[in-house]
């Protein structure tokens, strides 16, 4: 009898790691490490799921794009000539240049810089030189992602037949209508890079254990008491939110918790904390000019969150609108933008430094937690903990969610090998 | 029934991969990109075929010599105290210490920086101390590699049994004799590495349907008429093309179109636009005397490429020979030498930015490309496409020879296994 | 009848490659480079062998720690408030997080930086906030790893039951006791990545084949010749060592070669050349005060290694202590700690410069050749060259010791499975 050690290298398979994951627990090790899961999330969620690609008014005009990269996939989503905004795989139907490398940009058409094939904004071909006589242009137009507008904020989905969004549209739109995102501009825009696993940036957002510990300017107007957020249900919560909902629903603001039945996503208005009016180190507004239709300075933040890819805060005085991405197993971009009114004017009506203190401060303090949570957990002497009941509710939601969707959709692919 | 999303990950072979190329098209993303796909091309490609490793000049005394990576092989180019330039792998034969790492230099004898074994510049090991009473020194010279000066043009080859070269060099040396590259110097030698697969690095050079986009300096002199370069025959060209081949006939400068029946090389002189003089910013020559025996300043380019590794312009005043080496599947490194008859002085008879202005921004600029060329290639939504059948020529003779060689290479060592 | 290349994908196993080395020569190409084997090294060696962690002294007082990272592992070594040191995996019970990030520091308290769960300096977890009601702190405690402070030198050990180390410790801490290494401080700390694997990193340690060549500065003080170091017996050396044991029996310095039955650790003290006092350019003690109850100031260099992890040279003056770590299949982290006795106070009793000039050289030229020795490696042209029988002994008492565990332990391994 000899002892064997144990063995680094994992022979489980991604389904079999969430079927052995114990409730209400941290996730197995190589879920949040390792190459095959990445790949599995990446097929099964990323590639499936709808996913937020920006804020409409991060495309002010025709020709306006953005870039984004999806796991392997690169895609451009930009504002047609007839105002409408359209996905596309950004990738030339020649020889397979990507179409445009930068972030964000302007373009009249989009014009391959290999060769000069020149695509319409609705993503047909116009023009491609001396391609000989067979060539049928109308058989090269750029391959569609499919794209959405939910009144300012879009979505992409990578399926070829995506999963149902109409609740989800329909709530979003509601209960962003007040916070005039389509008339809104993008005052600043961050792009962080976080060493750790997409599950563990969005389990960190999911939960305020940390906040006390870690965010010390956002705690000036955020509350961390898990009363706040994380909510029974529709009527039930705290006296002082129970107040703000009766004051919102008398001026017409949509504020009651909703969410979708598996909890991938929820939206809610709550007041910042002693009345306070925005993520700002004075808790006062940083734009002097109210989005949309905000009636008060002291409406709170829309909270809207939607997995895997995105959380958000609804302002009265400005959004801040977040993006998340996978680079690698260990590596997540986060984007964030901060949106004002769009008449709002740098200087006079607010200052930046103001109006983005309090989340690039904590963006880069949640990224250090992210990294150094990475890095233990990498520890083969690794063991998933209890989450606390009351403080990482949130966090067992997304837990729940993405062991509910992986478990069926890895049971479906093996079904069907 | 359930909707399976494509798989990113490869079940296919290189073998099957080009067997289910599309003739005329692009190569199907995972040749492009894989590790597989890597490795294969370097054990049926790289170690088995000739390689540019740089004009003798670059070696202009004995002991001079020169390094170069071809996969995972380390070699070492010498010149020895008899003139000859021979090949070794540059691993020491006690354990393993790479013998010489610069790029270039000049060792009357190879000492190994670790324990000083000590090998002539023919490889015999000469020295090695205390290895006791059995150690017979005869079994441990540096191990060859095959290595061919063809009048200044040196190439080797890794294989034990290398392929035939007769016909190559028989031509090379007859084309190639007029610009004197034995009796030439490196005036500038550049090395980059792009970020692409060195598939798409010999692409991009293969054709110039890319040039009007992106080389402006370039364009000045060298025409992207594909007719310029794209030649049915040695005796069919453009009027301009024939001419230029009949001057240079009577004067005994070869010029027409030859190349290898698989088109793995191919050599022609061809005039510059215009009848201008060098790939300068002016269109004058960059250097006062000219190479060799060269006749005329407007002699144009002898153009001679070879697959895998090597494109050159062989100038009435100057040369620019490339090497490519791959580094990994999605890294290739360009090496550039300019070279200029061994008695001009810099200063004097050359400038050196003028000399080198229009291929410096060419590189980059082919860089550029190249590597956006493969960010969108690594799009699972890549799907090859059509190549221009006048304008593309010669990427398709790259495609085909390489997926002709491949295709055979990886069917005998499957039924060899 | 088609001829194969040499196929670059190792299809050998550990187990296979290391049963078909040649003895007397250095190890064949992929137990230097493969991922494989640098599992199995970790799995077989690195989480199952005493490793070295660092000297006690750098734990000064109650709370100081120091982190290393053993292959995935991370660890906190740390002092308790009853002053004795412990180890643990340097991972929250929580969600994972790594608990001290620094390489060195001081904590009253373990606090996990993410949720501030507190834990004692034994590891007990103290406070877990929100934890809910069926939370039972004491199964929460840190995972211990075990710790054993021989005289000044702490060893870690990651496996559950950790191999014999009475016999070292006995002997270890007889022959360190006059050097007095828990009276001694830390003077300076240095960390160098070698890109290279760790038992080149260790081989290139075990012979001084090369130090005429690489070594100018230690070279002044250390004798190159191997009848310094190899030593046959405790009773057999040179005359000049013979005379150095007999002056060191008589004053009761334990100094005669002891060792291992396998070569795992072996001891001894042998004077400096020309009886110059320690490591320095000089030649003289750099530090006015010496350690413990060392006799005189030429009293030699206590030598001591123990695979996989440290050497050590303890002198009258001060001591040098080293430990490397394996980062990946190719590099190496090295760290070096000089120590002086407690009460020196730099820039009175000792120069920094001084002190550490040899060493930090003699590092870095030794980083030089493993690198060099890691590239030429890598050639599948390389072929294992034969160690020389009296400057390389050393080497082959590592490579034995090496393949004999190695070869019964995957042996043991397969056997189990
Ligand atoms: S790759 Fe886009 S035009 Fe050629
Ligand atoms: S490795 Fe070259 S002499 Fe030792
Ligand atoms: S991970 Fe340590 S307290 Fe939460
Ligand atoms: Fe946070
Ligand atoms: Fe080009
Ligand atoms: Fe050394």
């Amino acid at each position: 009898m000899t002892q064997i050690h144990q063995m680094t290298s994992a022979a489980l398979s991604t389904a079999d790691l969430i079927a052995a994951r114990r409730p209400g627990h941290a996730l197995p090790r190589d879920l949040y490490c390792g190459e095959q899961a990445y790949r599995d999330d990446l097929d099964q969620i990323w590639y499936r799921e709808w996913l937020f690609a920006g804020p409409s008014c991060e495309l002010p005009k025709t020709g306006s794009y953005l870039t984004m990269q999806v796991g392997d996939y690169p895609v451009i989503v930009t504002r047609g000539a007839d105002g409408r905004i359209r996905a596309f795989h950004n990738v030339c139907r020649h020889r397979g240049q990507r179409l445009c490398a930068s972030a964000n940009g302007t373009n009249p058409k989009l014009v391959c810089p290999y060769h000069q094939w020149t695509y319409d904004l609705d993503g047909k071909l116009l023009f491609a030189r001396d391609m000989g006589a067979g060539f049928d242009p109308s058989k090269y137009s750029l391959k569609p992602v499919h794209c959405i507008d939910l009144k300012g904020m879009v979505f992409i989905c990578l399926a070829q037949i995506p999963p149902a969004i109409n609740e989800l549209a329909g709530q979003l739109m509601r209960y962003a209508a007040p916070s005039g995102l389509a008339d809104a501009k993008v005052a600043f825009s961050s792009t962080i890079i976080e060493k750790g696993n997409w599950k563990l940036v969005m389990e960190n957002n999911r939960e305020c254990y940390h906040c006390g510990g870690s965010h010390p300017s956002l705690c000036r107007t955020y509350s961390d008491d898990p009363l706040m957020t994380v909510m029974e249900g529709p009527n039930a919560a705290s006296p002082e939110i129970l107040a703000h909902w009766a004051r919102c629903d008398a001026a017409g603001l949509p504020s009651r918790f909703v969410n979708a039945p598996d909890m991938q996503w929820r939206m809610a208005r709550v007041p910042l904390m002693d009345d306070q009016e925005s993520f700002t180190l004075s808790g006062k507004a940083a734009v002097a000019r109210r989005m949309g239709e905000m009636p008060w300075n002291d409406a709170g933040s829309l909270m809207f969150y939607h997995f895997p890819s995105t959380w958000n805060h609804f302002l009265p005085d400005h959004a801040i609108v977040f993006r998340i991405l996978p680079v690698s197993p260990m590596e997540t971009q986060v984007t964030t933008n901060w949106l004002v009114h769009k008449d709002a004017v740098e200087g006079v009506d607010y200052d930046l430094e103001t109006l983005t203190r309090v989340w690039l401060n904590t963006n880069d303090e949640d990224r250090q937690v992210v990294e150094e949570n990475q890095a233990g957990i990498l520890s083969p002497a690794y063991e998933p903990g209890p989450y606390s009941p009351s403080q990482e509710a949130g966090v067992i939601h997304l837990i729940d969610w993405y062991c509910g969707l992986m478990g069926s959709r890895l049971a479906q692919r093996m079904a069907a090998e």
